[in-house]
C-alpha cells in the first residue's frame, strides 16, 4: 500500500461569512482541485463569523481548521492567501480593502458593494493591488453556468452576427406573501438595494458580458408593493406558507434582531424594470422581481442577432436554446428552429472535467468553476476575470436605474 | 329526400379588402353559423377592393356573388347590412364613418386608425350611431383565443388576486433580412408606425383586456435598425432568403409601387419597447420587435397576482400556463407548478361549439369567434365588443409610446 | 358591379354520418375548394343519417341542400359523384361496397373496418373500380397535419438515414372515470376493438408511412380494466366529472339504446401495446390507451435514424422537434439538439395555401387537406392516397396485435 | 482563534475503482457529511485500482490517503468498515461476498452482478450478514433524484391512485456512429448485456420502486444494429465525430486490449424492449436504447394512475412533471394540466440541506444522497435501501427479458 501526499503548493484560503454563500463556497473551494487540477491546490483553513457556536459548527460541517469572530485578525494573519467575502453588501467595502492593503487576494461576493462610491474606491484599490500581484475577483457566478459561458463563445465568435435586442428577467416570489418577515435584505441600510441590487446586478453582469455589449442609457421604474412588514420576532405567528417561504430562504436570511413593534418598513424596491440602450446600438428590457409568483429562480435571458439568437432560463441551466439563422434549411426543407442544447458535451465550458454527455450539472457547480477560474488565474499570476472593475461597471448600472426611477423614469446616459 | 331552406334571417356583409385578412374574414363569415348558429345568419355578399381581377378571383373562391371596386358605392348598397374593413390603416376611417353614415354596422381590423385624431373620430361616430341601434366594433381578433379568454375568465373571477407585474412581447423577425423591400408596412404614411401598431396595437389590446387593468403611464423606446431597404421593383434580385421571407408574407404585403430608384427610406420604427403602469397599480414591460431572429408570431403575455399567474404564447395558442398559488400541497407535498392547461375542452371559452377534448383550434378560428360574438350581439341588438371607444383607448396608449419614444423616454401620463 | 359565377365542374357528394366525423368533414368539403381551389370544385349536396330531424338541423347548419334517411338511396343518386363514410366501423364495408359497386368515388373514415375479412373485400372492390376510374380512399387524416407531413417528406428524402427505432403513443383519459357509459365506441360489435382500433389504427398508419417502414411483426397485450359501466340510461345520475367526459365526447358517442339492467359489459379492450419490428430492420414500441391520466388527444411518435430523429405530439401539432445529427457543430461548438420547428412556413407542406408564417393550424385543417389531396387526385384521373390496400395494410397489423395479445403475447409474424 | 475537531465517529471507505463511478462515489462520500451530518462521519481512506499509477494520481485528487492495487487486502484490511465497489459487473460478485465474509458493509454499483446465478449468491450472503449487522446496498442512484423520490412518495401516499399503466425509456446514442469502437461494455463477458443491463437495470428499478408495482411478467425483443466495431487499438483514425463520442464517455469506457484484427464482434444488445405486466395490474412498456440519436441520457418514466399521473426525464432532473385529476377546476374553469414541479424546495426530498428553492442539482447530487442515506441506516443499525435483494428482483427481470428475447418474444413469467 502506498501513501499518497499533499499538492506542495496551496493557497489557504478564510471565509467571511458562513450563511448560503459560505456554505457554497467551502463547498466549492474543496471540489474544484479535484475536478480542475492544478499546480496551486486551495483549501480553505478558516471560516470567520460573529457568531463563534455557529461558525464552529460550520467549520465541523466543512472540515475547516479554524474558526475566528473578528474579520479584521483573519485579515492580517500572515498564513492567508485569500480572503473571500461572503457577508451581506455594506461589510464590503471595508473588508475588501483591507485585505487587498494587507496584500491579499480577494473574492467578494456580488454585487460590489452598496452604491457607486464604495464600488469606486474598491476598483481603485483593486487595480493598484493588481501591479503588485495582489488580484480581486467579484463573484458574478452566473457566468460560469456552461450554458452561460456557452452562448458567450459563441456570441465572441460571431455566430449570432449584429446583435439587435435583447430582454433579461430575473423572477422570484418570495414576497408576494404579506406575512413574509423584514429580512435584512429588505433594509436599504444593510442591502443597499431591493430585487435590483441582488438580482439585477446579476442580470446586468450577464447581459452584459454573454452580448459583449455594455449598457449605455436607462429608463427605469420600480416598486415596492407592501410597504409594511412583520418585523422579524413579531412574526412567530406566521402562516404554513409563510413559514415554509422563511424556510425556502433560511440559510439566506437573517431577521433583523430591533423588534418591540409589530410592524416596520420595507425600505428597498420590490420590482425594478427599465429599458436600456448599448454601446453597440442594441436595445433592451430588463426586470428584477421578486413578485413574480410562481418563480423560484427564474434567471432568463433573450439575446436576437442578425444570424440567430439565444435563449436561457435559469431553472433549466444545463440548457441553451439556439437558434441558427444561417442554415435553416436542409435539401430545400425548411428546418429552423429554436435547439435545446443540453450542454453537458465534453467540448462545452467546463464539461470536460465533469462526467459524460447529458448528466446535468447543478446551481453548486457555477460556484466550483468560479473556484477554479480564480485558482487559475492566480496560479498564473494574471488577473482574474470578473475584475472589481467589472463589478463597478454594474454598480454603474444599478446607480443609474436608481437615479432614472427616483427621477420619474427620466432617461440617465452612462458615463463612457 | 327532404330539401333544406336557407335561415330567413340573413346578415348581408361587405368585405372590403381581400388579401390575408380579407381572406380569414371571408373564411370566418361563412363558417361562424355553421358552429355559432343563431336566429340571424351572416353572408358575405360583395367583396370591394381596387384590382376588379383580383377581387373577383377572390369572390370565386369564397362563392361571393358580387365584386365592386367603390368601397362608397358599397357603403351606400342597401342590400348590405355590415361593413366589414380589412384595408391598410390609412383607410379606415373614412370608410368607417361612411358606412356609420349611411347605417351599416362595421367591423373595422385594427389598429382602428393610424392617429389618434382619427381614432377619436371614429369613436364618436360610433357612440351616436350606437344610440341608433347601428354598432361598430374593432378586430382586435386573440380576444377570441380561447387559452387568452380563459385567463381574462379567470381574472375576473379573481384567481390571480391582486395584479402586479405583468411583461408582453410581440416577436417576428421578418425584417432581418436587409434585403427584405420596402413594403407598405414600413410606410409612415401607409401604416402610420411599423412594429407599434401592428404588433404593439394587439399586445395592448390584450394585455388591458385580459388583465383588466388599463396603462396610464409609459416610457418607451423605439428603433429602426435598417433604415434604408430595396424598393419593391428594385428588390427582383433577392437572395433566396428574402424571397422566402416575402413569400410567406406575401399575402399581407403589397409593394410598393412607386420604384425607379433602389433604394427607399424606411419611416416606422422596427422594434418599439416601453415600460407601463397600470391604473390599479401594476408595472410592465412590453416589447413590440420586427427583428427578433426565430420568431414569426410570439405574442407572450405574463401576468403575476398574489394568488396565481397566468403565461400564454401564440406559437402554443392552444395552451394557457397556469400556477395556482392557493394550493400548492396535497397530502403536505409541494406540488406547486406551472401547468399547461390544453385549452380544448367543452367547458373552456368557443370550445363547446367545436370538437372533442385534445383537438386544437388554429389562428383562423379566432376570427371566427369574433364573427360569432359580433353576430350574438347584432341579433340581440347590444353593442358588441371590443368597441371603437376601446381602439381608441389602444390608440392613446400608442400615442403616449410614440410621443415618449420621441421625447427621449420622458415619461408620459394618459389621461384618465 | 359584376357578378361572379361558380365553377362549371363540380364534384357532388353525399355525407354518410353527421356527428363528430360528419361534422369536420362538412366544414372541409366546403373550406377546401376556398384554399386549395382546382377545376374540380366539390360540394356537399346530401347528408344522409337514420335520424331525419338531426340531420336536417345538420344540412341546415351547413347549407347542404338535401337529407336523406336511407343510405342505399343515396349511394344510387345518379347526381352524386362521391361518397364519404363517416359511420360507426361495421356499416363500413356494405355502404363501401354498395358505393363502388355504382360507380361512386368513395372516402371512407378509419378504420378501414371492424375486421381483416371486411378490410380484405373493400380492398378488393377498391382495386377493381380503380381500374374503372373509380377511386376509393381511406381517411387517414393525421397524414395531413403539415409537421408529419413534413417528417415523412425528410425522411423520404434520407435526412434521417437508416432508421432504427421508433416509439409511438396514441393516449386519452376518457375512460378513467368508472361512471363513464358503456357507449358505442365499448362495444365490439359496433366498434370492432377499443383503444386498438379507434387510436391505434392512426398510430400503425402513422408510423408505417412517416418511416416508410412496414411492420411485419408483433408481440402484444391488451387491457381491460373496468369491465362493467353504466349503461347509457341508467348513467343519467352520472358525477359531475363523467358528465363533463360525456359533453367533451358527446359528438362522437352515441349511447346504446338496449338498457333495462343498470350495468353493461365493455367487450373491447381500454388499452393495448405492442413491440414491433419492420420490413427495413426496425423495432417500435407501441401504445393505445384510453386511461392515460391527463392527455386528451396525445398522439406522439418518435423515429430515430442514424443521421437524425424526430419526434412528434399531436397536442402541439404545429411543432416537429427535429434533431440533425449531421451539423451538430458551429465554429467547433457543440450545439446539436433537438430544434422546435415551427411548421408554418410556405415552403412546409400545405403551408403555402394558408396564413404567413407563424399562424397556427388546428385539426380541422387536417381534413381539408385530405379533402384537398382527394380532390386533386380525382381531378387527375388518379388513384388518392391512402388507398383501401393501405387501410387493409394497417388491419393486418391491427388483427396480428390482436392476435397476438390473445394467445399471450407470442411473436405474430405479418404475411409479406 | 479556535481550532476545530473532527468527529469521533468515523467510518472508514475502501473504494473499488477509480474512473468515472468511483470519481463520483469519491465526491460524493466527501460531501455528503458536509450536508446530511450524522454523527458518523464516512472518509475515503483507500482507493483500489489495477493500475497504480492512475489510482495514485486519484487519489491526490481526492485527498485519499492510501492506494492498493489488489482488492484482496483492501478487503481484509482492518481499518476499513465499507467496501465501495466501482468496478465492471463481472467482478461484483467475488468481491461483494469477500467483503461481507471479511464483514465489511458493502455499497455495490448497478447492475448487482452479470447474471441471475451470481446475483442470487449476492443477495443470500447479504441476508446472512445483515443479521450481524453487517449491511449491503445496490447503487441505485437514480432513486435518489429528489424529483423522482417526490414521485415515490406521492404515489406510496395514494396520490395517484389505482396504477394502470406507464412507459419508461432510457435512450442515448453513443453507438449511432459505426466507428466508434468495441469498448468492454459492448463485451457479454465483462457486462453481461448491453444497454438492457447498463439502462435497463436502471429503468426497471425505478419503475417497481416509484409506482409500488412488481414486474411479474415481460415479452421482450433486444437487438445489436452494427454487430463488428474497431477493436480499440484499430480505431485511432476515428472520424470526429466518433472521436468527440469518444471523449464524452471517455471516463466511462476502458478500451479492450486485445486487438491485432482491425474488427470485433459486438456480443451485447444495442437496445432492448419489453412489454410488462405487474403484480398490482397494471401494463407497461420499456425501451433501453443506445441507439436513439439525439439523446444523451434521457431517462423518461410517465405512471399514469386514476387520480394523477407523474412524468419524468432525467435530462430536466430538477422537475416532476405531475397531473392532478382530483381538482381539476377551479370557480367552475376547467384548469386541468400537467403541472411542472420544480423539485428543489425546503419540503421535497433532499432539498432542505441545499439551497433556497428554485436552486437546481446535479446528477452528482444522487450520488451524495446515496452516501447519506447509506451512512443514516449504518449508523442507526439498520439495513440501507435498495438491498441486494432488491438488486436481485431487477436482475430477475433482466434476466426474464433476456430470455424472452431469446425465445422470440414469448411471454415470460416471473416467479413470484
Amino acid at each position: 500500500m502506498s501513501t499518497t501526499q499533499a499538492s506542495p503548493h496551496t493557497l489557504n484560503v478564510a471565509l467571511i461569512g458562513y450563511s448560503f454563500m459560505g456554505a457554497i463556497h467551502a463547498q466549492a473551494w474543496r471540489t474544484a482541485p479535484s475536478f480542475f487540477p492544478t499546480d496551486l491546490t486551495p483549501r480553505v483553513t478558516t471560516v470567520c463569523g460573529r457568531n463563534e457556536y455557529a461558525a464552529t459548527e460550520f467549520a465541523n460541517r466543512f472540515g475547516i481548521p479554524h474558526v475566528e469572530t473578528d474579520w479584521r485578525s483573519v485579515v492580517n494573519d500572515p498564513t492567508i492567501d485569500v480572503i473571500d467575502i461572503c457577508v451581506p453588501g455594506h461589510l464590503h467595502t471595508e473588508i475588501a480593502l483591507a485585505a487587498l492593503a494587507a496584500g491579499k487576494h480577494v473574492l467578494c461576493e456580488k454585487p460590489l458593494a452598496n452604491n457607486l462610491d464604495d464600488a469606486e474606491r474598491m476598483a481603485a484599490a483593486a487595480a493598484s493591488a493588481s501591479a503588485n500581484g495582489i488580484f480581486a475577483s467579484v463573484g458574478f457566478n452566473y457566468r460560469r453556468t456552461p450554458a452561460l459561458a456557452l452562448a458567450q463563445r459563441m456570441i465572441a465568435n460571431g455566430d449570432l452576427g449584429v446583435i439587435r435586442s435583447m430582454r433579461g428577467q430575473y423572477l422570484q416570489d418570495w414576497l408576494v406573501d404579506p406575512t413574509f418577515p423584514l429580512v435584512w435584505r429588505l433594509d436599504a441600510e444593510k442591502a443597499g438595494s431591493g430585487a435590483l441590487g441582488d438580482l439585477g446586478a446579476h442580470l446586468i453582469d450577464l447581459a452584459q458580458w454573454v452580448s459583449g455589449h455594455n449598457i449605455d442609457g436607462v429608463s427605469a421604474l420600480s416598486r415596492t408593493f407592501i410597504s409594511e412588514r412583520p418585523l422579524a420576532e413579531a412574526s412567530s405567528g406566521l402562516s404554513a406558507t409563510a413559514a415554509t417561504a422563511a424556510t425556502t430562504t433560511a440559510t439566506t436570511e437573517t431577521a433583523t434582531d430591533d423588534s418591540g413593534s409589530a410592524m416596520g418598513t420595507v425600505t428597498v424596491d420590490d420590482a425594478a424594470i427599465w429599458l436600456a440602450t448599448t454601446d453597440k446600438g442594441a436595445i433592451g428590457t430588463f426586470e428584477a422581481n421578486r413578485f413574480a409568483t410562481g418563480h423560484n429562480n427564474a434567471l432568463r435571458l433573450e439575446i436576437n442577432g442578425s444570424l440567430g439568437s439565444i435563449a436561457f432560463d435559469f431553472e433549466r441551466l444545463n440548457e441553451l436554446e439556439y437558434f441558427d439563422n444561417r442554415s435553416t434549411t436542409v435539401n430545400n426543407v425548411e428546418v429552423g428552429g429554436f435547439r435545446r442544447i443540453h450542454v453537458t458535451k465534453a467540448s462545452h465550458p467546463y464539461l470536460a472535467a465533469w462526467w459524460p454527455a447529458g448528466h446535468s450539472l447543478g446551481y453548486e457547480h457555477t460556484f466550483v468553476h468560479q473556484v477554479a477560474d480564480f485558482v487559475a488565474a492566480v496560479a498564473a499570476n494574471t488577473p482574474p476575470s470578473p475584475s472589481f472593475e467589472d463589478g463597478l461597471n454594474v454598480q454603474c448600472v444599478l446607480d443609474a436605474v436608481e437615479r432614472s426611477a427616483a427621477a420619474h423614469s427620466s432617461w440617465t446616459q452612462l458615463n463612457p
